[in-house]
């Protein structure tokens, strides 16, 4: 942290500072420059609230240097993680890249079963569905429940897909437990900390989705909060972000690959479907993705989008999610993965 | 809705949609222009997922013409409503306006107790303090829990003060609602539904903080399942939202004032301490508040914000409360209100 | 600036960077802490590319401290600037706050003139109206031109108003500067540089719109380019930034107002009219910018807004913006102003 | 145009809607639907100010339904456009990508020399290099001017390099034609109107800047402006947009791609050196940018990076700048595409 101190600051002011920053714990260390003095706290003290040192007399403002997460950061773990489905099965942040597909909801068994082999021959290796669904509206769809589980179930033990599905409830933790191979948390829960708590403790792999408005470091410091709980099986997932633009839904900042890359071990995930929110663009999105560098793919994919329950616009049908598989293999080979 | 087709559209196109709308149980009404064709579509069906229509054949764009929203608009209730902190207490909507102040985090009884009666002093009708904290960082302080709350109810007790606090767990609820006068749904649980209504059901007032990104219309989807519950004590909170702006936390958008006031019955409270992040920008946000027709105010008070466990950078001293509250009284008498 | 390095870097790596910085002609003052070493530069070498750095090997980032403005910041000058519209005319950054107020374009001679009587009646000091409009659209109407400017002047010579009309070409500056009292910088042309200096050297006031996603240093270093010519006649104004918002068709971040106050000496007038997009917000936004301490306003108003050829749906008529007037008054009393 | 009427509007306010857009030359289209009333205006009068009937009273709201750009659009053009860079030469649009190259501004001969050597020898097409900078602050380096422009001519004679480069002023566009292959418009300019109209009759191929905050609309309505001047050969430029992420200098929206597809016949190229501006990230997004479909890319590189005068974070060097061209070839190969 970085203290820098008004042009008008005399030695008292700085004395101040640097008596704050020692009775956090911290050592101080003072810069004497032309125009400011500023002031360097140098430690560990994360669970300090730093940004109080604002409010002493003749602060201008206070500067994070370091970012705040040490267990998802390159720091503490060089070499890349990876990430298996179930012991022995599909590992993400390996030379195969993962796709997850399927409908946005579980809406009846027949359609659930006949999407989870149509993916499952185009090459997917995981299989999503809601049972719980978050709805902004509550006057819309909200999901199956324990049955939407059983036949996300039901579908694993015919295809061998590993199942992703979304946990909303700290109290629906064992439940989705029982019955998915990846527990998802939604970009909604990203800040849901209890949740992730939770769910870090029911010892399967997370698919952690990005709040929509998250940063990066937050983005990280949710990851840490499941590590912290001593599970080191995060998958990162972005999903898109809050901008201005309004001919997607929201704005996928693929950047956030090499990003990841440069600061973390853990694997990353795109969903292109809700990342734009319209179907047409969700292959030139896919190859976008794994020409970036993604560890996976996360794909929307309904039987019959027009008549879906719920995210119908940005569903593939299962035949253009099988061509959008066929397109990403050369794509996969030209940076050295597979798909 | 409304279907805009591509120029290209024919007959068949435009009849399939026709058929589609219809399905859903709405009446189509379409409009053949001189570049394009565009179907209305009429009726209230609002847990169909119309924008799976994009998907249609020669379909451009489906574009939402109502607001999703119904208990909480002027459609339903045209009168103002008023919430009231308890039966024959202070309620917010009508002529005084509300302020609500203390710490971010309850730390201590000494310093919470002090801290109630400088704030009731100088004219808050509310207490406000947390806890239990939802921290971005896992390392930092998560609030005292239970102690938290009685700590809360003692101050009260001592002052008159209507308690308003987080509940940010679904299984805290009954506990939280033993204390409080008022639920505070924080701005990361906007769009934790569960926690929404579970909330709504414990029959207090629900002091609801909009989400950074939520939209406007999202903001008031998260008030109607409330509503939707039986509860209208809704009070909307505005704390401002994430834009590419660094000089401020969060940018503070008061126009929401004079737009809640036309779509909406509901109170809107205005909180410029996480609104801006800075404990300098605070008093002339209050001010600009009170002058733009807010009928509430959420304020962090520290007793030592320098040493503040939480949030020290954007509270106020009681001093510059006290001095805050003062200005605030000629504002309120010029748009006909007091404080 | 301070530089970074990675938790790998060593002594060769820290040396090079500190050769880097004394070839940049500033001092160097590493920092060794216990993860991470970082190297403060120290001087004043403001044309230097510092972020260049970052690409040193071993490097992690470079973080800048210092505010890259001068003349427009309190460290050069600590009293607050007064804008005179012209010798001995009203000067903006005094006692009285300034209100323009007019038409967004001018369409014609009889309705301009009657439009500058209402508002010079209701107590504005100052005409707005546009002879050269920016259209996004390029088939809509994009001004009268001269004859515009020669209305406006006439208008000036009736009512004793201070003209203020955009300049959108260097080559039309001496032309404009010949009729107006105060050229207007629009939003979309804050970063254009060479407009800023042609401006600057025209020797009028400046009224400086903040670009649509201008960062708040970037609004600030466009000031300093006119200063820079010379010219301290500067009027930072806030009319709206883009954000995810589509409630409002700008979002109005208020809190500029006291940033403004905090890190610089120049006055701050708001536009509640493109800040929001809806008359219906105006007035609200109006009373909230004399309450956080705008120095003035710049609000459109136009006889008939249901027929206006720009911006009518944002536009007052003469009538409510009387109203909003007087409004003001007891608002401008309670912040020791007047208007 | 869609005009949303109030619940409370009578069959009065309705007909003055009514009579409104007939003035206004379209024909209207009521629809007296359960809840609201909405009326349909029909036929194509672009240069009226629709949104003025927001003010007519009992008016809740007024949607736009059609895309204000005709020139841009695959409604007037259904197949796809090429830009030729010289009778003869390279053409964007076509099967090849084409990549121009080269540093943020012209240093000096000897090192401008070379990297176009470099660039030339790794496949690029092109060389950019900027002789007039806009530049956010007064003080830093603002560009050779002319002597610049002769060096990139120069280096277009050695090598066979189309020269792309930025055109800042009216005033200079016959100078920067003379030299200039293609003119570049900058995000800082892209809602410069004049400059657009002057560059477009310069009747040179356009390198055309999506602004920082430009919607897609406005974006493609700056293409309509050169087109309007009877100047077909632009080329979309995305090089990303402001928002909330900090880890990137901005965001790169890659689905502009197939947004631009579906409603344009332009060539769309990426930048992604603004566009992330950090050089880690900038071989990713090339090669995301090139498997998501895009037709050409303008990609930073400097001789010695960390000593540039200008985006010096975001340059590659010539030799990763050659190994991300060897990474992009099987990437173009998988969609069809070479480079």
């Amino acid at each position: 942290m970085i203290v820098v101190m008004d042009p008008g600051a005399t030695r008292d002011h700085v004395d101040h500072v640097i008596k704050m920053i020692e009775e956090m714990g911290l050592k101080s260390h003072p810069i004497f420059g032309t125009d400011r003095t500023v002031v360097a706290a140098i430690g560990d003290k994360r669970n300090a609230d730093k940004s109080s040192l604002e409010q002493a007399p003749f602060v201008d403002k206070v500067v994070e240097i370091l970012a705040p997460y040490k267990r998802a950061s390159l720091e503490v773990r060089s070499e890349r993680s990876t990430v298996a489905t179930s012991p022995g099965g599909f590992a993400f942040g390996e030379r195969k890249i993962g796709v997850i597909a399927g409908p946005c909801s579980v809406e009846d068994r027949t359609k659930l079963i006949e999407v989870a082999h149509a993916v499952k021959e185009a090459g997917a290796i995981g299989l999503r569905g809601g049972a719980f669904k978050p709805r902004t509206d509550p006057y819309s769809f909200r999901g199956l429940g324990e049955p939407g589980l059983e036949i996300l179930a039901e579908a694993r033990e015919q295809t061998g897909l590993a199942v992703c599905t979304e946990v909303m409830d700290v109290n629906d933790v064992a439940l989705v437990a029982k019955y998915a191979d990846i527990l998802q948390i939604g970009a909604r829960n990203m800040h849901n900390f209890n949740l992730l708590v939770a769910a870090a403790r029911a010892n399967k792999p997370i698919m952690l989705k990005r709040g929509w408005s998250a940063t990066f470091d937050e983005f990280l410091l949710a990851a840490e909060y499941i590590m912290n709980e001593g599970n080191d099986r995060v998958l990162l997932c972005e999903r898109g972000i809050r901008t201005h633009e309004s001919y997607v839904r929201n704005t996928l900042p693929l950047a956030i690959i090499p990003a990841v890359r440069r600061r973390s071990h853990l694997p990353i995930v795109i969903d292109p479907s809700h990342g734009t929110g319209h179907a047409y663009m969700v292959p030139s999105m896919c190859r976008a993705a794994v020409a970036a560098g993604a560890d996976g793919l996360l794909v929307e994919v309904h039987g019959d989008p027009e008549r879906a329950m719920t995210d119908g616009a940005q569903s593939l049908t299962p035949e253009v999610f099988a061509a959008t598989m066929s397109e990403l293999t050369p794509i996969a080979t030209a940076v050295d993965r597979s798909v």
